[in-house]
């Protein structure tokens, strides 16, 4: 591993991407933040992201103004849908269409600026709520398409996208952070936050963080209302 | 081909993707259209659009801000490096970092709001400048990648990125153009248009264009400056 090898990390202020930058960071990657703003309910994630990228010193820290409002079809992005506070079968209604496949394609270009090749994206396979964009065949097929999209790739980068959380339990991730000294009580991972960041404890965003605390046996930082 | 099958098409207010709609139209499709407004200097692009949309009637015409310029990296998109007036080597600095990417995340998100399984947009492979992201093996990956990051896909569509123009010449796509009425006194492709739209006639884009309509020996009716 390259000393200060660059890359693009996405960071939303909550649990997983957190962990996923402390991750990245102890790989010797020079970090560069990118976090969105996308209209989504949890707002005080976003003022999280900017603690979270602070605290980590990253070299740069973009917010993306991005109106998937406009769009809608999502209990995160249109108002009329409510977020379930209890659990649901299938794909729940706060997927947000083509959510990660428009976060990476913002990545690749931040990606291609700065002249990173490697992309950390915090998704998680196995205690996640059933997205489509959370799976390594999803990923594997994001690889694919970022080497034949871009001018860096005809000229030979190779693009990764790290998924380093993909196969962890909530459990798993929170002992990993931990390890690493994430401060938990810094992040956001509430669909229904209030302004102050405090969490409804009732989401399943909420649920699934709640037993990870409860299972890892670590004291749960959350903040909630 | 059942009428009224919803497609998305992505419409720039250029030459070729006004030619896009036009052949999504012929084909029955029930179209709806998606601009975006991401700090190119050629915005009055974005008012061809405005007016193309309406003339085709299209069932709903979104223009989604994205903020390219944060991210910069082309000539399009910061103002510091200059749109070369002379043909230059390999992929110019007009090149978008994952633009075609980002635009086709946003279609896809669209799509699947509307229930269209159909994209079109009006890359080329032949008089293009060099981009990567106007190769066919490119659409190819996206396509994979559509029906691997959505709900729909999982659900079982299958979608379909239509690119009716990738193999045909500038002077060709006019003639089609010319064959289903286009009028292209209102379409706008300069990179350097003024507010009024009118081109410049020298930037790459110019270029092209001046080039097709004399080949396909049809009266160019751009407006030049």
């Amino acid at each position: 591993m390259t000393a200060f090898k660059k890359a693009i990390v996405l960071v939303s202020g909550g649990l997983d991407s957190t962990t996923t930058l402390a991750i990245a960071q102890a790989l010797d990657f020079e970090c560069y933040a990118l976090s969105f703003d996308y209209g989504q309910r949890h707002i005080a994630e976003l003022q999280a992201a900017s603690l979270v990228a602070e605290k980590y010193n990253v070299k740069d820290h973009k917010i993306i103004n991005i109106d998937l409002g406009q769009i809608g079809g999502s209990a995160l992005t249109d108002n009329a849908i409510d977020v379930p506070k209890s659990p649901t079968a299938g794909i729940p209604v706060t997927y947000v269409p083509a959510r990660n496949t428009i976060f990476l394609s913002y990545a690749l270009a931040f990606a291609e600026v700065v002249g990173a090749s490697d992309i950390f994206i915090g998704i998680n396979a196995v205690d996640y709520s059933g997205y489509p964009d959370c799976r390594p065949e999803y990923i594997k097929a994001y690889e694919q398409l970022a080497n034949l999209a871009t001018k860096a790739g005809v000229e030979g980068t190779s693009f990764t996208i790290h998924t380093p959380l993909i196969a962890l339990s909530k459990a798993t991730i929170i002992e990993k952070g931990v390890a690493l000294n994430v401060d938990y009580a810094l992040t956001v991972s509430c669909y229904l936050a209030d302004k102050k960041g405090r969490a409804c404890g009732v989401c399943d965003s909420c649920r699934f963080r709640k037993a990870g605390f409860a299972t890892a046996n670590i004291a749960d930082p959350t903040h909630y209302q």
